[in-house]
């Protein structure tokens, strides 16, 4: 029987998630014997752009997937009058993006748990420091209220589909200092952000029953053998030759 | 088109490949937008174990797989005579079991890319420092003497079954300190050691016409879209709605 696996879909906050200490790295060690981590990250894609691509992004995964993580927005929030204009959506179209990404993966995996990821908060000195190539301006591209405008609207429409959400726009605010601990640019997680958004995976999926504790471990544990007898665990296999 | 995948097929080497600074993580990075990195590490398991249950861990598998690490003989090489005496297995046998999981792997998908990777070398001092619990001997379960030999026998076996060998073994022993800087407990890798790994599997996958270079990436890269027209890269794909 395939494995379920667990798909990340999303823009860099996503891609990145297999880098130094990243989210996806860590649910693939956590899921190590039970799930596969699918990675489908798609940087600088706002939803505009992953609305339509998301049917041949899904065509390119094989297998049970079980679950989907939808983090989109970081890109949309960009100020239609800075540098990163050409990634601005409307708030207005990223609801409507989302709704229709959601219903797409409902298609195409009947019974999906799907999660949407708001994007991170902003952290505006961070955005300053760390600017884009040939941007010259000195003004942040985004900003913490507009991330905040989209972050909101995710929940919503989360809501509205029927669907779970995580609000990582909010919980990493709970924390003092989280401008540096957790964003390394002001906008993409540290090793210590990633840490956050991957316990909160954690949780909504224990939520939806997929918890390390549903899924059935692969092969027998080194651990549970006889070391008397190891041999034993295996009585229904046949050695291939 | 489904991503082609990398099957990891091994022992806590590869079930570990996902941890900190682990080479299965730094693996799916590299790949992020055009190859699947696929974990199948079982911990504690010798080729004897392995070779029983290859074909159910293969069936979990989904997809194109296009190359399989497979990474076995640290457990095989424990001292027969010593603490871990359950998980050995002779090195004659261990050939045989290697060419086994060989066999199965080429009928199971003809044309793949299999990579045998050796053992890694053993710091005795790193053992005696982190024994296996309820082991009060003080004497290492494992030898760099007798690692080597299992890594001769998967270099060999590689050799007559006309697949890849990455000689982790030798390899790591070239670089003065390798003890320490590669081996956090005298057998499991360090984040540099991990580094060492990934780098040799990267190479030996390019070798195999599987570099970064030569599989497409899934859809348009950020950079290569035009700022002015970004939309256009997406000519050929429809919104889903």
């Amino acid at each position: 029987m395939v494995r379920p696996s667990i798909v990340l879909f999303g823009d860099s906050i996503t891609e990145e998630a297999f880098g130094e200490g990243g989210w996806g790295s860590s649910l693939a060690n956590h899921y190590s014997r039970s799930a596969d981590v699918v990675l489908r990250g798609y940087s600088g894609y706002n939803t505009r752009w992953a609305a339509r691509v998301a049917g041949r992004a899904v065509a390119t995964v094989a297998g049970a997937v079980a679950a989907v993580t939808v983090c989109f927005g970081a890109n949309d929030a960009a100020l239609p009058d800075r540098a990163s204009a050409p990634q601005h959506v409307p708030v207005a179209e990223y609801r409507d993006n989302l709704r229709a990404i959601c219903a797409m993966l409902h298609r195409r995996w009947p019974g999906v748990v799907v999660i949407l990821v708001t994007p991170p908060p902003v952290d505006e000195d961070g955005r300053r420091r760390y600017p884009y190539a040939h941007d010259y301006s000195g003004l942040p591209e985004r900003t913490n209220a507009a991330a905040g405008v989209y972050a909101r609207a995710c929940v919503e429409v989360a809501r509205q589909c029927g669907v779970r959400a995580i609000d990582i726009w909010s919980r990493m605010q709970k924390f003092p200092g989280w401008e540096k601990a957790f964003l390394r640019d002001g906008l993409h997680l540290t090793p210590c952000g990633n840490r956050v958004l991957f316990e909160e995976v954690v949780f909504a999926l224990k939520d939806a029953n997929l918890s390390l504790e549903a899924l059935p471990a692969d092969l027998p544990l080194f651990g549970d053998m006889d070391p008397k007898d190891p041999a034993k665990s295996f009585d229904d296999d046949e050695r291939v030759d």
